[in-house]
């Protein structure tokens, strides 16, 4: 048993650190790949249109978040951009709002493991694998019950994933016991007025914890109206002037952003597409999905402006620091306006 | 005018024809195969695995499908699939279901076309591209409209999204005037009784359709409960005694049908991992998402037996018709215990 | 000791089998292929590419082969289409000729095995991974060895990798003690007159056995001359009215054949382009290494004529084999002419 | 006529810079990723690899390279590199050291383009591309000439790539009008008696001028004896201590260097494996060529050491620059013993 306790705490005890962008000016860095070929000069170009979409005062900001950089020492970065408003939209991943985020904001932490280790040892053990990384799945579950708890609390009706994720990030403020990490990324969007919505809420912990109401109160729960998600987005889309995206990974919160310029369109309202878009990426083109689908791919759809486009061929680890640290120290955030279009969505 | 018209229908004139897996017996290639190595033998024993499964009278077999693949002419592979009882719940994205099958149910087609095309040229004519593959937007909102009618005309309160997948299908049944292709995938699961999931429904042209369908009627609509999708698939995992996954793709499909273990074990029950898995493609695992996450990685979770696991790496066209076509011609799926699994989630 | 025995022949018990693509015929799956879209129609333009090839007279057909595709049960594909007069000229890695070919023509093979084994297990047993195959390191040394023997009684001169290859064919077929398999690439090609070139020779067990040679005898040894290499293949494609590449992987034997163009400008001769050409390969162009460049940038450099060429991404086991089987079982080989080029080059 | 020109320096007008990696000093990013996950967390343990290589005084450091890195914005850091003492040895193509640097080195320029460019305009233009980046194929037909020139220079013998490479140094050193770029890879190298060895060199601008010379002497001409190389890298593996691995890309370099070992246990000497080895390439495993094989597997050959090996996934113009100036600012080179490894191979 306590053999047991020892290994497991063995394989735990690295834990990530999450990259912090305000420490680290790459701005040289990224002027030298500009001038150079192949992915750093995308990244240079990537970082070039990052600086023209925080300085256009009409554009709103979409990043975009699939996979799990979040867990890998991405998270403060997130965090950074929306602090720093450099971010005015968040739609992502259910993974990386709950099992990555609201999971670390309770306290619990993600650890450097390998690639290499044996799944049925860390299985035995109760420890997740995410390629390198590990998960207590005993603290995952605190996750999951934090979310039911929420759930209980609330009058139950539909909600978007974004009125969900807004009513975590008010748990959170509330409840400051729980709350280990101040500057999660539910907390921080709460606070900052940044709406986070996720297509696929239920395809994570939220999930579990959702399901766990539900079944528990058969006549008496909340649900989660993902239409809601798509027409709320949609009219953010519609108020904004502009809009950029930044797109990490791809999956469905690439799709689900893009595709709010074709739903404006069917509502029978005329916006424009999004006028600079970036996205990182390893998904290779040739297997015909949304994730790996060129930014000028989208063009023909008329969801992105094919003048400023740029696909980035890199793991997000290793050039989103490089790129959100070069806007930060470029330092045009400190003129855009606050955009706060949480307020827009709600009465709160 | 004119000019512009037949500039337009000479891009949309070659349809894609979608590979007949009854027409190719492709067991003494899945043979040499097997005694081959790399991809080859990967799907050699991917195709094992899978007849496994189909002769195993105890194991419900879960298909997820996320890209294009059906559009890119895989279609009728899944129709024959749920036709010839191989498959007992589909768990796609909104694109596969709505954007490419219920689209070709109403009589449209995909196109072949040229990922080197001019995509502003494209754009012009509203033909919109996935790779290699053109769709005509025009039609496509047609698809919009039909997914609102049908939203207009339901009780206004929350659906899963398998419940209203089913909607389409009685429509479909319903309309056979507007059902010009009678072998969609949406009409033959409806008819054969096979549940089919979007866990991102909303990601799609179903969104546009229902999105439309809330505005215009702001205190009397439906709404997609993505909480009871997973509930529902939950209960689905929980009534087998064993299962397995065939993954086509990967995305949110891959992440939700995987997941139901834990959620079952969240809700009290035990029960076994998916006891086969496969998954079909090109995914590189070193980006640490979910799509590209390797089976294995998923038995640290819990999720799947790594006893027989495999997965194939290839773009699901080339690999997914010699692998049903293997399944269909061993005929095994004459034996299996037809389980019109759409009965015990609803009651009509 | 002998529990270690046991082991190895464990670990060596299942040997490839290399697919004949004289008994799966391919053509309706192929044909169905061309109506699909991505990867399998990229196969089924490229298969009508080498149709072209096939049929057209006055085109000379240099087969490219790097990576392991020939231990991985490939071999008997090459050795098939040099046979049925499919390839005029093979452009390969050392590996593939003598570490793979050569070594299976000894009367030794391939094993299946995994890529999840134990390297340092695998190599306490003296058995060599690729991927998941294994070979008995004991068994490569013969190889090494023969490669002396031939090497040793040569006249000590500089030879070109195909002067040397054509002597190690002439070797099998003198000695049938050793030539325990006697469909081998380089006993074949010897036979039908195929020159046979390897750019980066001694890249490979050749290597080992001419270092060996080299280093007994300092002051009269032979020399392998990579001068006399693209000298010699370039006199080929200045002697063919038209040419066409079927590129499996990439390497130097893509970019070697590719370059024979540029070398005949440089020579004064005025040579047409690649007329036809096609890879299948999984590497990705934006990586900017010629493995990965498309056949329209070589169009750029005038190497190959980009009305004619196809991209196939595929891992070469998968595709390859139902490309030979189309441009086999359509039998347009039966009416090409002979060549025999090997006869040019040499006076015997 | 004047307006071809005139389009033609529009493409030409952005030259290629090559990144200075003493300008950046990246220990602060690497130290943050190595706490991270995923790529980052690769690069932070193959900086630290690195580290050790270029701290260990008894430690050979053998830099391969394929790829079009060079061209790419990576030269110079491949030339500060040799000129600090951080590389005693380089295997690389034939295109890194002739077609790119040596080219380079007679004042020629890389320049920034596109890959979306139309090809046939390029070639119309004599416009060579190299996926964004592009060469005037005029310009490089002055290399081919310069290599003729240097080899009808020489006496007619058997050269290594290694020693002819070096002639081409000190035909740049004796030639300083010619050299109009001093700070060339080739010339570099000569002066710090780094050698060079390509055991693909006619597989490049090398092969054509070199061609060109032995056509015009046939019965007066050197050759290039690729057996040679092989035998002197053994030899240098064999003087070593120790050795470890810099693989940029992948290619007959990478195969070349790690046979080494291999090599000289057949000359009947016991050398120890690469006891350190990083590989930084975006090559996928699972098609089983040498390029994309891990370094484990290498391991099972008997070829590296698997305690000290790394292989990092990004195309190398992103992560080569941060671990090669991460190396750089730490400093140890300048207590690193200096080889000058190619007085053990020459008496010059």
């Amino acid at each position: 048993m306590d053999r047991e306790r020892q290994q497991k705490a063995e394989l735990l005890q690295r834990t990530i650190k999450h990259v912090d962008i305000t420490a680290h000016d790459t701005r040289a860095l990224i002027a030298a790949f500009q001038e150079m070929s192949f992915s750093a000069r995308e990244l240079g170009r990537a970082c070039e249109i990052f600086e023209r979409m925080l300085r256009d005062p009409d554009c709103t900001i979409i990043l975009t978040v699939a996979g799990s950089t979040s867990a890998a020492g991405c998270m403060q970065v997130y965090v950074d951009m929306i602090r720093h408003n450099m971010v005015d939209v968040v739609v992502a991943t259910g993974a990386t709002v709950v099992d990555m985020d609201f999971f670390e904001a309770l306290g619990f932490s993600h650890y450097r493991g390998s690639q290499f280790a044996d799944d049925s040892m860390l299985r035995a053990h109760y420890v997740d694998r995410i390629y390198d990384t590990y998960i207590d799945e005993e603290e995952l579950q605190h996750c999951d019950r934090a979310i039911k708890e929420i759930a209980d609390a609330l009058p139950p009706k539909p909600y978007s994933s974004r009125a969900f994720i807004r009513e975590m990030g008010r748990w959170l403020v509330a409840n400051p016991g729980c709350a280990a990490k101040k500057a999660s990324l539910v907390q921080s969007a709460f606070e900052q007025g940044v709406p986070i919505f996720c297509p696929a809420f239920s395809d994570s912990s939220a999930g579990f914890g959702l399901v766990a109401h539900q079944v528990e109160r058969p006549n008496d729960h909340l649900t989660i109206d993902s239409v809601a998600d798509f027409r709320e987005l949609t009219e953010l889309k519609m108020q904004a002037k502009d809009s950029g995206l930044l797109i990490v990974g791809g999956g469905s919160p690439k799709n689900f952003a893009q595709d709010t310029v074709v739903c404006a369109e069917i509502l029978g309202h005329d916006v424009p597409m999004h006028k600079y878009s970036i996205q990182i990426t390893v998904a290779d083109v040739r297997d015909g999905a949304c994730s790996s689908s060129s930014l000028k791919e989208a063009g023909s759809w008329g969801k992105v402006d094919a003048s400023a486009e740029q696909m980035v061929f890199a793991e997000a680890t290793l050039a989103l620091p490089l790129l959100a640290a070069y806007g930060y120290h470029n330092g045009s955030w400190r003129d855009r306006p606050k955009r706060r279009l949480a307020r827009l969505l709600t009465r709160d």
